[in-house]
């Protein structure tokens, strides 16, 4: 299997420079004296969240090999229209970024997903096809042999893990003595690319994934050597509803190359977070994005200078409200 | 009376670049047609607020005026501490400051103070005295006598205008287009200082302060043409603690000189632009530091591109929960 270079990860930052925010890394006056403490905060991107750098990459490089294509047939210069099923914050990405470049969008969600989030994905212009639950992926691929459009997945695939990894570029710029970096893991796509940039660049630097503790197939996975399945009913017990993805094939070969260990965090870890996040370094963030500072607060790592990723800020009001109504200590 | 100017802005970038963030500009999706929008968030800098700017450029250059002091007469090469007075961001930011540079700070608030902020300020190794309501001035003034120390004041100093002024390098830097920036106005260095620099960089930019309605004494003053004085308990009623105070003669004569315009905002026009940057840009901020916004959405301004200074985000959870709880329209 081909894993994701350095070379794709900078070739992917010059892609969606003009897209993303460069976002700085934060100095956190709470890191403990062994392990001073950054915080990227990736919900400054548009739509809130990472998935934004693995969206420009991917629909970016579906662009070049329409127009390659087209210079050999004479058909059009651009893919007919971009296709992804999400019920998350890949679906704001994929259609913010497809009318980024003056693509069509067909957005594939489940008929259950928030209607925030149907709305959300609707003002970046997308056509929303809401489907029946586990329909998402064959609807997806009805729209895309229908459209002759390009199917973006949300992590199973180079080029996403490749604009990802452009979040590791950053780091190692802006911070080359970072000696650990602690990751959220779902499907993979940001751990993946980030390690791939980080050992690149940084190769004493230490890369933890992140897991809910309820949603650990991942941690199991790279324990037993192969992907493992954990059922949905019980991954989607974490309030983290960002982590309740799996890695694919793809993803999986890149975390066991690059990760140095995967760190699990409770749920009452995963809301302490959300609200430190808020209380002492002012940044809003969903509860998968605040997992990283979770597992930093259970001093697991080696000592040196640490970064945490805060991937998304994307969270309903109600939950936000009631996670931060519990943490007054603060 | 000798205003700033842009050179002594851009020596001051030199100066603070090892000590700052560099903030992004984050463009908002719910910008208007007419005005787009971007928000610069200063509630990211250590300590929570733009204040570290104008007190590491002051600070700086204070220990270089020590040295070239020392250098004529042979005594020490820096001053012996720095002095601040403040209930507010300013504290923290001396404090910050002081500590970076290897420096002993006093820091005089007012018995009042909330000990939260008393703890913060304590946290950065400053020493805090507590003294009477109306006397800090006074017990700043003994401090700097009994220790020989340097007062860096909250506003009123060429320095620290200098020093904030750099957030206005940067919004030129990264938004060329801009025509419109709108600042939060109190003691009024913040808006002096990024005037000075958007008029010699981008002469096309309409400058805005906000205060409000209800603290909108320079609003009145640059009517009159002159300073006015507002009774402190009427500049009190507002929740935007930070917007009480009033310009001194040197701020009034930089606002008089680059201010396009005054917007005022009501009490539930500064909440409601908390929420939204809460709940849709993953913001935490004071309301101070949401004036800005609230301005913009009155649609006072001339259409182009817009820009609104987030100044600070330092805000008492149960402050930020009881304003987030009243928004759930978001």
């Amino acid at each position: 299997m081909k894993l994701v270079t350095i070379d794709d990860v900078r070739a992917a930052a010059l892609r969606i420079r003009p897209h993303v925010v460069r976002t700085p890394l934060l100095a956190s006056p709470r890191g403990d004296s062994e392990r001073p403490l950054w915080v990227k905060p990736e919900n400054l991107q548009p739509i809130g969240a990472f998935k934004v750098r693995g969206a420009f990459n991917a629909i970016a490089r579906a662009i070049t090999r329409s127009s390659a294509d087209s210079s050999a047939d004479s058909s059009g210069a651009s893919p007919a229209a971009v296709v992804a099923y999400s019920s998350g914050n890949h679906a704001q990405a994929v259609a913010y970024a497809a009318a980024a470049y003056g693509l069509v969008a067909y957005i594939v969600m489940p008929e259950e997903t928030p209607g925030i989030k149907v709305r959300r994905t609707r003002a970046h212009g997308a056509n929303v096809a809401l489907c029946a639950a586990g329909q998402r992926e064959a609807v997806a691929a009805r729209i895309v042999a229908e459209t002759g459009g390009v199917l973006i997945p949300p992590f199973d695939h180079p080029d996403v893990i490749a604009g990802q990894g452009t979040i590791g570029l950053e780091i190692c710029a802006d911070l080359p003595s970072v000696r650990n970096v602690l990751i959220p893991v779902s499907g993979g796509g940001l751990a993946s690319g980030i390690g791939v940039a980080l050992k690149a660049l940084c190769p004493g630097a230490k890369i933890f994934g992140v897991e809910p503790k309820v949603a650990a197939d991942t941690a199991e996975g790279l324990i037993r050597g192969h992907r493992v399945e954990w059922p949905v009913e019980d991954r989607n017990r974490t309030i983290a509803d960002g982590l309740r993805s799996q890695p694919s094939d793809l993803t999986f070969a890149h975390l066991q190359q690059v990760l140095d260990g995967i760190i699990t965090v409770s749920e009452d870890e995963i809301c302490s977070a959300v609200r430190e996040l808020a209380y002492h370094d002012r940044l809003v963030s969903e509860p998968s994005g605040a997992v990283a500072l979770a597992a930093y607060r259970q001093d697991a790592t080696p000592p040196g200078p640490t970064v945490v990723i805060l991937s998304g800020g994307n969270i309903e009001p109600q939950l936000l409200l009631s996670i931060l109504a519990d943490g007054l200590q603060y």
